[in-house]
């Protein structure tokens, strides 16, 4: 018998992928070295190329054995991939970050000779000094070490040490022990005098060996945080990242685990403490998402979990500071729309020059015609979304609002295509509902595009932020025209009958209908701020979305006056 | 300055991971090897161990210089990896399929002392025989395959030659060259020789060096198509995969990824087809999807591109023999719950005992109230669903229509609140709306966690079968509840005020408002099924979720008789 199966070619999202190159240990079992860094890279969309040091049997139990890699191919292996993805570029190369975990003499050396020119193509380099392996092994001598801090670490970007490799560290360098950390004022203590004494440009001392208690001392009973200190040498500033212990023992490779993240959000062009942030998260996850734990002794972590879809969503606190930013302002809408990133635009918007010919008769009809046109499909798209907006409401009166607001928009739509447009002989099923009509335009497209992305990654105050700056614009943009209307009869480049379609179509948006949906828009979105405990982060993520779709609002109107 | 984050504790999925082994090359540059294999492990969901055979200095434009790993390390990596991943387990493993890479003599004989006891525990094997390298480097030597001939390929569940590596083997077993191919008929006959010439179990012979043309043979001009073709030896079945020619220089370790794909897939428990069908589908996303090409000779392809969510997905095709099968009956509905894997759960749901006990008048009155709380859960979550599929929906008239059963539903839940609950003293604010209140039961939270997953991830069509148990399943037992019901007088353990309760229960699924919304479902099911145009695989899907859906029915009066 013969079976035949015929596959299409199904299109999928277009990526521009940042890299970054470990150099380290294979871990044979998978759950550290390189190939935690290759699964760390693949979980947040980072192509990983490597270096390996040395090949290590092992397994959840520990290290049988290793064998180091020769100086020559390790040579031969930075050279090929440095030039093929970082020298020869002109322009901008893939190459973003370099990471190192187990380091060998070879590897020290023949890295260190690459420094002067990775330099130059401002590679930022993360170094996870690591010494010891999870399950005990001793992964590098003293010697290494040494080479380490006298040839590699200077400069560097950052170096992730944990409380022992710290101590190990300053003890190289300084020839004496660091006093025992007691508090977090001695640990940030420690964090400033590593830097100082090492001169990396940054320096995260992962507190995972010494939990601290509610007054932010070392622990003595249960209940207890970890915390991690950044020293951030160019500002002198630390940043402290507290969390909760993790009793698990799917902790194989999460040094590597963390450092790796760390690094392929450094190459996404995330800043340091965001991907810090992001990375303790996902360490987090990794340990506490295995219905199985893997081998025999302390097994991986689950490398597959997925990283957070935001900042703000990983974070507690900072309510105060939020109450306060937005205690100056009438509402959350007044902080959006006059916020120094948005108002700028906010006004290019809903003062838009489409408007403004619209208002004194100078548009040319077909370009409002081509308007309307993407309109509908806009319309279309945006009632799709408050389904999106329905299935994530807090409660069933709020899906219930979302799916009456469907029902208002396409009594909008119908209205588009029944009253508006049957005079301008547009047959919408010829046009659109078949492949062989007008399509939505670039504009049109990107702002469904991005609403849907919102859609389906935000919860329901997302979805709501995005959808806003439509309701509401177009209700400012019509207050906008009526302003400035010029007489119907003191005629631009459109007649009569059409100057009298501008002049409903700018009633429309100034109609007591219109204004009682934007009213009411308002305060849902005021309840709604109200009822969430929003960080600062969130507060950001908000603006930058709000603004993100009053610039799409600005392309769509830019596209239809450019036609 | 110090800056504070304090970081939540967000849940996350959990997963039970699937191991595979990959024995091959390191490719320093990221795009083939153990590499690739890592990952497409990770793409898949799948956790990767390695055994390095040797490591590559390599990039786009060439293998530079290879170091082989020594028999002793790979013999330690190997009895590490497989002692505490497979052997010392006495239930099931995680380990579940091994692939081979680039193989030198010393791995070949090291995993070969391994096969019996990985026979013994079923481990599937995946021989990738890989000889040369995109780039034009060649492997392995003729000692080498010869090696993996004698003593590795016997047995093993699948190999996948390209049919240059096809045609080598042949020659390499068999003395003799095999002869040229012109037609998939002589494709197939390469095939199935070539199997019973190395006698492993599974053979894949890949075409992508020889495009075929419309009538299926060797294409001479440039309008052609890839076939790759499955021998499967117990069944003396061929397997036809045919997939558009895909012009990209991303194809740097295509091979590796697909082996590696197929390997993952098999590891998940899909069957040989299916894991093809995917990995195919994989490449081609792969091959198409990278913004920038990553160095300067052929790149490596995208391994983060998203995996088809399910089979029909990415097939072409037979809509006849659909017609054929749904034409042996009225509806899409009836064909649905006559189906054999569905009629005997169907049955048993819309004559549950819980209706039969309502009918009956002898289900306590506690277990109703019980259920009409978890209904009260279950349909807030069933509005949301409905959110989904109005955001999915082919056209606005459906996303409307999508709106108006959500305000349906939301009566339903209203008149449960205010008409029949408020008799019970439930106060709903108390009991739900606030944390200390009853929860959804398992039953209940397993319903609305596998509707959400299907909203999420399914299409139009998907949502609206997903949805349709419920709906007509209430009908069906509406009128099994009447056809058995007893006289109210007839008391069982049930006053007379809660035997009324129970008649208007029944009377509810039986009114002309409830038959007329199951009639109406059923239409609009009706007419998806004859607007879409349905593969074989996609029926089976519907048909399994569909299934699905009645077994969380089923368990969703258990629990409320099981009280």
């Amino acid at each position: 018998m013969t079976k035949v199966y015929q596959l299409k070619n199904v299109p999928s999202n277009e990526v521009d992928l940042p890299v970054v190159l470990t150099i380290a240990g294979s871990d044979s079992s998978g759950g550290a070295g390189i190939e935690a860094d290759l699964k760390t890279f693949s979980a947040f969309g980072v192509y990983g190329m490597t270096c390996i040091t040395a090949l290590t049997a092992q397994n959840t139990k520990g290290v049988k054995t290793f064998e180091k890699t020769s100086s020559e191919l390790i040579k031969q292996v930075l050279n090929a991939n440095l030039d093929d993805f970082l020298y020869n570029y002109t322009g901008t190369a893939p190459l973003k970050v370099i990471k190192t975990g187990m380091l060998t003499k070879e590897a020290i050396k023949e890295f260190s000779y690459q420094l002067p020119k990775l330099k130059e193509h401002k590679v930022k380099i993360v170094i996870d000094p690591v010494m010891v392996s999870t399950s005990g092994s001793k992964l590098i001598d003293e010697e290494g070490m040494s080479l380490c801090v006298d040839h590699l670490i200077k400069d560097v970007f950052l170096i992730t040490p944990n409380y022992p490799e710290a101590q190990e560290l300053y003890n190289i360098k300084e020839g004496k022990e660091y006093e025992e950390v007691q508090s977090l004022e001695d640990f940030k203590n420690l964090a400033k005098s590593l830097q100082q004494s090492l001169q990396c440009k940054n320096i995260l001392v992962k507190g995972g060996h010494i939990p601290f208690d509610a007054n932010n001392n070392v622990a003595t009973s249960n209940s207890s945080k970890i915390i991690d200190v950044l020293y951030q040498s160019e500002l002198d500033d630390w940043v402290i990242f507290e969390s909760e212990f993790i009793d698990s023992k799917d902790n194989h490779g999460s040094g590597c685990t963390l450092a790796s993240a760390i690094a392929a959000n450094l190459a996404k062009g995330k800043e340091l403490d965001d991907s810090i942030i992001l990375s303790i998260d996902f360490i987090h996850k990794g340990m506490s998402t295995l219905q199985r734990k893997l081998g025999f002794g302390n097994g991986p972590l689950n490398h597959f979990a997925k990283p957070a879809a935001s900042i703000s969503s990983v974070l507690n606190g900072s309510y105060n500071e939020v109450k306060k930013l937005l205690s100056q302002h009438d509402s959350f809408y007044h902080f959006l729309t006059t916020h120094p990133s948005v108002k700028d635009n906010w006004t290019k918007y809903v003062n838009h020059p489409f408007v403004k010919a619209i208002a004194e008769n100078t548009l040319q009809f077909d370009k409002f015609l081509y308007f309307l046109k993407q309109d509908y499909h806009y319309l279309i798209n945006y009632a799709q979304i408050h389904g999106l907006a329905a299935s994530t409401a807090p409660n069933y009166k709020q899906t219930h609002a979302q799916a009456t607001i469907i029902g208002e928009i396409v009594t909008e739509i119908e209205k588009h295509k029944e009253k508006l447009m049957k005079n301008y002989n547009i047959d919408y099923v010829k046009d659109y509902e078949i492949d062989s009509g007008l399509k939505p335009g670039k504009a049109c497209q990107d702002y469904c595009d991005y609403l849907l992305r919102i859609g389906k990654k935000e919860n329901f105050l997302g979805i709501k932020v995005a959808v806003a700056p439509c309701l509401h614009g177009y209700a400012e943009a019509g207050t906008y025209g009526q302003s400035i209307r010029k007489d119907t009869e003191v005629l631009g480049v459109v007649t009569e009958d059409q100057a009298k379609i501008y002049q409903t179509w700018l009633d429309d948006y100034t109609s007591d209908w219109y204004t009682n949906a934007d009213k009411e828009g308002k305060n849902a979105l005021e309840s709604l701020i109200n009822d969430n405990e929003l960080n600062i982060k969130r507060v950001d993520e908000l603006v930058d979305m709000f603004n993100q779709v009053v610039l799409l609002e600005i392309e769509f109107w830019n596209e239809c006056l450019n036609l």
